[in-house]
């Protein structure tokens, strides 16, 4: 089963908005195990859509045509659909119920124009709209099908998997087409370069089957590396499957593969899989070891602090955090000694500092130059880690980060919580 | 001149990854007065790739096709290329000798397979590269024609500007085409709903010409809004015009009416233009009164500190945070008295407790419900926001924005910025 994607709306064409729906819908396919080979965007214009269509129809088995199907003069999807299909378009009056009773329900009148979302082409088969006013549509034609959603991220994901997603397993079950499952996980890595990862997993790529690399051999696993600024180096695993149990299965084995390989290189490098950023694994090492944290950011400007707060129940270990980026700040609140403020000594100062005033446990610093400027004769990137916690002497680690004030201050952030998660838990 | 973009990645299909280059690339041509009418992707297949080509080159004037010009296997654009002029892959020696000469500049070995990079359609030019190792292909076909660009994002910006985008303008002036320049300009807003700027907005908008929504009538304007979180509420204005001058003159007379209209309706509600974020808006307000800034953040953990430092040059106007997570931090160091601390007089002592531990001539506070549960009595989205600054009795502020968790902090962070910036100035 092949599905084009077909994205309508001139604001896509513009640039004005990315195109998120196209993204989310190709992930989602690919978890049915559904093929799809193509996507377009088009603009608002009737017969750009009919030609779009005709395209996705011609080299696909069906398309999920995605906005244009709301109620002002621009939303002509329908339309373009019921030319394809050559048949008229019929106003449906359960639809009309259903919108008139929204609107009613809100006390608000309803405008005349919202009634054309109740139009639908003769033949076609309705998705019940549950979160907007614009129904969507099941459109047979011929032996293929023309999936219609609205263009609202929410509305359209729901009406995917509530309407579309068990419609496209039922047909490919008639079809005796279990072309299985595809599914990924991400390894979240800090501490090796994009670089590094891929030499080290050079060889365990290499004996993955070459033709894996287009997803049609069942075991064997893809690897793609991307480099994500405060969330880590990512090493995203993706296996092929009958289904999602034996995938899953498989996914395991890969990525405790790769753990081994990265472990035996390069030590404690993996510190999230997935959704679990480097704040969550610093949630939980706190945790284990049953400690609180004071912060003391000057490089980081509270980047840090906001980024633990993420974690649901962070109140329970993260006292908080003092945001010293005047130098003043530094000598007066944090008992900095006065000299110079990017320095292994400034670094220890601010973490037994922020250990004292914040009343917590674990102390932890992060100072350096963030740039346009070099700084106490400092380069740009320049960073100092300062780690102050219970049995230990106040220690400080000193590196260089690439990039602009931005990227200095993300790679700086994960850096320093991933030296706190290396020497707790 | 229609350019169709043809973007290049099995990775795109499966939604690994966001296509940005097509939204930067529409984004930039219809700046050039260039339509694009379709955008495609598709996977890294050679025949695949080919039909898109021909499909686009049967309803567009010209492509640009991103992606799949590196040095491995599965990079076969120029293969693609070549079939579809029906033209052999010659191997270009000035493009094998810039090669050998970048990777012996770095001291390191280079493998055979980056050869493949020289290969060009017989009858291409090239676009030199310098930034990676790829060269991009202008690529004539009939008398229409394929530009070819690495999928790397700097790399392809670098080659559109410096190479495609003077030959498109030569092309279109050879045509005696000038459509003219599509430029947008964004107004910032906080103060008022996505609803309350439409409805206020909307006689403005309908005394624009109906034809403009196709962006066919210069001087008129379309109007599209954006909720965008902590940037604020965005009213965007896009213009056509015969060249960019006048598209500017007409742009600046459009930004003064919906000024006008705006503060006649709400008062101050436009912080910024274009790029201008809260945090710069602050920055110049402070700027004009001469007066340093220091902030104490619970709700917010350390974000508008974090967004804050952003400013070039913040360090002089800037002092520093304390992100006072823990009601204790609050008492013992802030020095508010215990006691509920999402409060107006917990935000006014935070305020206070700001300006006299960072020694600043201001104090900003925020306190307030992230959620997932209330506090104190007040429900998930309270905010209390307290400013104390010379001359003036600390006052409180209370409100409440929707969301969860992270929307909440972002909100009330631009609330609670804009708060400042119409008490300053």
């Amino acid at each position: 089963m092949r599905i084009e994607i077909v994205a309508v709306g001139t604001e896509l064409l513009l640039g004005q908005i990315a195109d998120t729906n196209s993204q989310w819908l190709g992930e989602h396919l690919a978890a049915l195990g559904v093929a799809s080979h193509f996507h377009q965007a088009v603009g608002d214009n009737h017969d750009r859509i009919v030609l779009a269509l005709r395209t996705a129809l011609a080299r696909s088995d069906g398309i999920i045509v995605c906005g244009g199907l709301g109620p002002t003069h621009d939303d002509i999807t329908r339309d373009a659909i019921a030319e394809v299909m050559n048949v008229p378009l019929v106003r449906d009056e359960d639809v009309v119920a259903k919108i008139r009773t929204m609107f009613s329900s809100r006390g608000r009148e309803m405008p005349e124009s919202n009634l054309r979302q109740a139009d639908v082409p003769n033949g076609a088969a309705i998705i019940v709209q549950t979160k907007g006013t614009a129904p969507g549509l099941i459109c047979p034609v011929g032996h293929k099908v023309v999936y219609a959603v609205p263009g609202v991220p929410y509305e359209m994901s729901d009406m995917f998997e509530r309407a579309i997603a068990p419609d496209l397993q039922k047909r490919m079950a008639e079809r005796g087409e279990i072309e299985g499952t595809i599914v990924s996980r991400v390894i979240r890595t800090w501490g090796m370069s994009e670089s590094g990862l891929g030499e080290t997993l050079a060889e365990y790529i290499a004996t993955q089957d070459d033709d894996a690399a287009a997803g049609t051999v069942a075991g064997t696993a893809t690897v793609a590396f991307l480099a994500s600024g405060i969330e880590g180096i990512k090493v995203r695993v993706t296996v092929r499957s009958a289904d999602e149990d034996t995938a899953m299965a498989l996914l395991d084995e890969h990525e405790a593969e790769v753990r081994a390989i990265l472990t035996a290189a390069a030590g404690d490098v993996v510190f999230g899989i997935d959704d679990e950023a480097i704040e969550d694994a610093v949630a939980r090492a706190l945790a284990t070891d049953g400690l609180t944290l004071g912060l003391a950011e000057s490089l980081t400007g509270g980047l840090a602090a906001s980024r633990l707060v993420n974690v649901p129940g962070a109140s329970s270990w993260f006292r908080g955090s003092v945001v010293s980026y005047a130098s003043e700040v530094k000598f007066d609140v944090l008992g900095v000694p006065v000299g110079p403020v990017v320095s292994e000594d400034a670094a220890r100062a601010m973490a037994d500092g922020a250990r004292r005033v914040l009343g917590s446990d674990v102390g932890l610093s992060i100072t350096g130059v963030a740039g346009p400027a070099e700084q106490d004769g400092q380069p740009v990137g320049t960073v100092f880690v300062g780690l102050a916690r219970p049995g230990h002497d106040t220690e400080a680690f000193g590196f260089n980060v690439p990039g602009d004030r931005a990227r200095v201050r993300q790679y700086a952030t994960i850096a320093a919580l991933d030296l706190l998660r290396r020497n707790l838990g």
